[in-house]
């Protein structure tokens, strides 16, 4: 009979003592990906569950933070996109339900930040930008997350890579740095590390996890990723990144052609974020994903994806010249 | 007085070994740069300090390589870029002096790699793909450089980062991987290493050294540039990284409103580079440079870039947690 594998001993650093997480491993709020099922395994791991609020209605993030609730008594968080015309209710369940962590990204971090932080919530903001990381740590934020064009979904519009961006960001702010995009392993866990991150936000790994609430056909074709498997797009109005499927091959024609922002709008539409990853439509989807899907050959529990990560991350280091 | 700094202990590796040098760092074959005194200065420093033959005529190289010979008794290679029209003139040349090293890029590797073998030559070449770095290898290149698309000058189509091209590439082929795209410290080093490289390909960081050839307009525009002052562009023709300047504005543009293949070739003319680096015309000329820029904070000796890095190499490795 295999022996349970061992769970592997903390590994304290600025933001996981801030979390008060075993390991400095924070899962990416991913819509239509990230509900209460994967926060609980996460967090049962000892790294940090997020709900992606991104895709609920208020009340469909009340549940899911019972649901949270009701699974694990280990911290977790809420991402709430600034983006979001109900962003204050969404925060205001956040107080209502006492959520102890908020993860704000795609908008002024001055906008929830000090009203969270008055609650006692602990607050983090994603940037990819050294000047919106000088914001959001002047905006009250305990930690930024630092995060790089590779990433899957919504991307910054100067496409800084998590390599250079990461250690600009350390040597800009006071704060813990989280570094994210491009992270699926241990190694990538040690590199973060060594640009002086003080932790890591997992997408597109946990996307193609068994807990994911992703579509089948959404997480296989993460695993079936190659390098070249991911584009970014749409960079004439919002960019981002996902795998290359047909509505992606469109919208990088359209790209080409030098479509008008109007005419990516119709493009772009409603709801194609909901078809592609949250109901496997190929066709008219979006399959948001980072270019990380390289690293990503099965679907895993996420709990063996942060064991994986920590056991890796070790050995790596330890190895090291 | 000041005392003399100390060199560090070697750094071995299997690509110091392959190369015979102290530390896994290669010095980037920049155009215009990459001259005989910055190859002396660096590998007399304990790294490969390497020509850049993409900006000179067969003869300018054979003077360059006995230039470097006067300088330094230590391992030195030659960059030549494939699609140069006289790149069998430039590897005759590479023969014909004994030039122990050469890297290729920008073209099929098995064009010169046999040859060059063939007369004992280690041959390295540049992929910025999973699929180029297996025909790399299969073409019998000693090892292979992992270029992501934050490196300055000439960029694969793909726009595959270093944090997410390296740890693929490493899985993929049996020769040592060095990592190369925005890498300017000890701590990208660091990460580089972690990411299962054997070491590192610096170029930016290197360009902006006072035994660089580039012209002091252009090193300071590095020294000065943000990390948001890079961008890719050129994309429908020949994707390359440059700073932001008067003629990198007119290429987004173009590109924004789709211009044609032929139009770009029309507005890239000719001579940009040198107009750019090698003589300071911020207006028409290209000003090629990685986003690690952003981690330049002044114009260094190059033995003292090489001892910095490798000095922050070792601390960031002990901080480790």
């Amino acid at each position: 009979m295999p022996m349970a594998p061992e769970t592997p001993p903390p590994l304290l650093t600025p933001l996981s003592r801030l979390l008060g997480i075993r390991f400095p491993i924070i899962q990416g709020g991913m819509v239509w990906t990230a509900g209460a099922k994967l926060a609980v395994a996460v967090s049962e791991a000892g790294a940090l569950g997020v709900l992606g609020a991104g895709s609920m209605k208020p009340d469909a993030l009340r549940q899911a933070i019972r649901d949270v609730r009701t699974g694990t008594k280990a911290p977790f968080g809420v991402n709430i996109p600034l983006m979001r015309e109900d962003r204050l209710e969404l925060a205001a369940v956040c107080e209502d339900e006492g959520v102890g962590i908020v993860i704000t990204s795609s908008g002024d971090p001055s906008m929830l930040t000090p009203r969270l932080k008055g609650t006692g919530c602990v607050v983090l903001h994603v940037i990819a930008t050294v000047t919106h990381a000088r914001k959001a740590a002047g905006a009250g934020c305990d930690a930024v997350i630092a995060e790089g064009c590779e990433a899957g979904g919504h991307n910054g519009v100067d496409e800084i890579t998590t390599f250079t961006l990461v250690p600009q960001v350390v040597d800009a702010v006071h704060v813990p740095v989280v570094a994210a995009g491009g992270i699926a392993d241990g190694r990538g866990m040690a590199a973060a590390l060594a640009l002086g991150a003080s932790g890591v936000q997992v997408g597109t790994r946990f996307a193609a996890t068994v807990e994911s609430d992703a579509h089948a056909v959404y997480k296989q074709r993460v695993v079936d990723a190659t390098d070249r498997d991911t584009v970014l797009t749409m960079r004439g109005l919002m960019p981002v990144r996902m795998l290359r499927t047909p509505f992606t091959l469109r919208a990088m024609e359209a790209e080409r052609r030098g479509a008008t922002r109007d005419e990516l709008v119709t493009l772009l539409g409603r709801k194609r974020e909901r078809m592609g990853i949250g109901e496997g439509d190929m066709d008219e989807g979006m399959f948001e994903a980072g270019q990380s899907a390289g690293l990503v050959h099965g679907i895993l529990p996420a709990a063996d994806v942060v064991r994986m990560m920590m056991d890796v991350y070790r050995i790596t280091h330890q190895r090291m010249p």
